[in-house]
């Protein structure tokens, strides 16, 4: 199944039409995203026998985050082995870094990004998750069945706040507003043959930059659910922003950063893309 | 004004009784605190001409955290200069370092922490601020109208998590339930001679591990204020944990940790105090 947030509103996609839920359901479930995450089960259960038609077309510009108010972001650093040497650092073992991405970066898939003033932004391409039932100490078996879906996400992040002061600067860093586009929409993880490897790509003004399978990531899906979920509860609604391959303009010679008018497009195969233009 | 969270319901405190917000006002604001945050100017008018009378005795048991659904929490680090030393750090110019406390941490006053098997539990007394206003790109000398008021937190830090991996974990070693107790009540800056200036103490076991004054921060809270509203919209009910003044066990010879059965306390003059039972 797919979902996506238009204009605030949660709604089932079929067939390239966006089905109002609140709507559909006669007003069993709230038109508002979170509220439908809180309800995971009995949404997923009430959306198999629905008759879900009508609807009507949907332009991506009018789609939200399809997680657009999240109790905790987790951001994950450091979780594809060729990223983790053009970054400088040593490969994590027991956990990968992680920071947040706080949540007024948040937007939808299509979107203006103001660069910083004096800063060096860069891109990160990302597979995101979505929370649906609630996870603590859940194992990596069980850990699938606690993901709503999967989405795309660009972790951008400005390097020069980032890597400034007597501490990384992570959290902050990656936090400018719109510095966290997702969508375009949810897909849930029965779509996909193996939800465990699925192709990223990224791509300036047409040149890609990042190409890469979540199979290599160091810390998979339910591998990332079972270790956060072993210190804090994951809460429905809550995001995962998995990390990015290599190809970050911050690992080349010389190093690349984004420049006023550039198409940023940040792919999933099996979800869809982003598309972010760079203003001053 | 002092504002408590009374068993989930925004109440405010006059001579030890609690008045419930909701009913008081004839339904005019919700019972849910995060609620009246996002209309802070129009309650603040409300109140000073309300008859806030009656009310029932507080118990700080029932208690919950004053801003308990912040869509953002700031936590900063290494913001007193002797605690920079003990933690080992340079002293931040521009920018302290800010990471976050993950909302499911957030307690109220009066609370047991149960303590991570095979981790090093620490101590982190700290002033919090709780926005009221939305503050974007304000100035120093305008944030103070932004902020609803001061309590006062616990940065309850496993510094195992936190000092292990290729990079520092401080968002992640700093979230365990319960490592956010926050408390008991909110304070309004109007009531303080000087909100710039307040005495915080930490004790364990009652034995005093920490004593500082808000004036040595390095960055005050109309600082912080400033400096994070340059980068990001700091929104109604988002809390800040400004750091912690020097006397963590970290920073000790021999370290200390905290152990099952200890009793911690935090407080800060003209607010109140915090009370944490250490368990297995």
């Amino acid at each position: 199944m797919r979902i996506a947030n238009l204009a605030g509103r949660l709604t089932v996609l079929v067939e390239g039409r966006a089905i109002d839920v609140h709507t559909a359901s006669r007003g069993a479930f709230s038109a508002d995203p979170q509220a439908v995450y809180a309800r995971w089960a009995e949404f997923r259960t009430w959306a198999a026998g629905a008759d879900l038609a009508g609807g009507r077309p949907v332009d991506v510009a009018e789609l939200g985050a399809p997680a657009p108010s999240p109790r905790q972001i987790f951001a994950i650093g450091l979780n594809y082995r060729e990223h983790v040497s053009e970054a400088g650092f040593t490969t994590p073992e027991g956990m990968p870094p992680v920071f947040t991405k706080y949540a007024t970066a948040l937007t939808g898939p299509v979107t203006e990004v103001r660069l910083p003033q004096g800063g060096h932004t860069d891109w990160e391409a990302e597979l995101v998750a979505v929370i649906g039932h609630k996870a603590h100490n859940v194992s990596e078996a069980d850990a699938w069945s606690h993901v709503a879906g999967l989405t795309v996400g660009q972790d951008i992040s400005e390097r020069v706040l980032q890597m400034e002061g007597p501490a990384p600067q992570f959290s902050l860093g990656k936090s400018y507003p719109g510095f966290a586009p997702t969508g375009p929409w949810l897909v849930t993880p029965d779509e996909f043959d193996d939800p465990d490897d699925l192709e990223l790509t990224c791509s300036v003004n047409g040149e890609v930059v990042q190409h890469g399978h979540t199979r290599q990531m160091i810390f998979s899906v339910p591998a990332l659910v079972a270790k956060l979920s072993g210190i804090l509860p994951l809460l429905p609604g809550d995001v995962i922003f998995t990390g990015t391959p290599a190809g970050v303009g911050l690992g080349r010679t010389p190093q690349r950063w984004l420049a006023p008018g550039d198409e940023l497009l940040s792919s999933v195969v099996g979800i869809g893309e982003l598309r972010q233009r760079c203003a001053d």
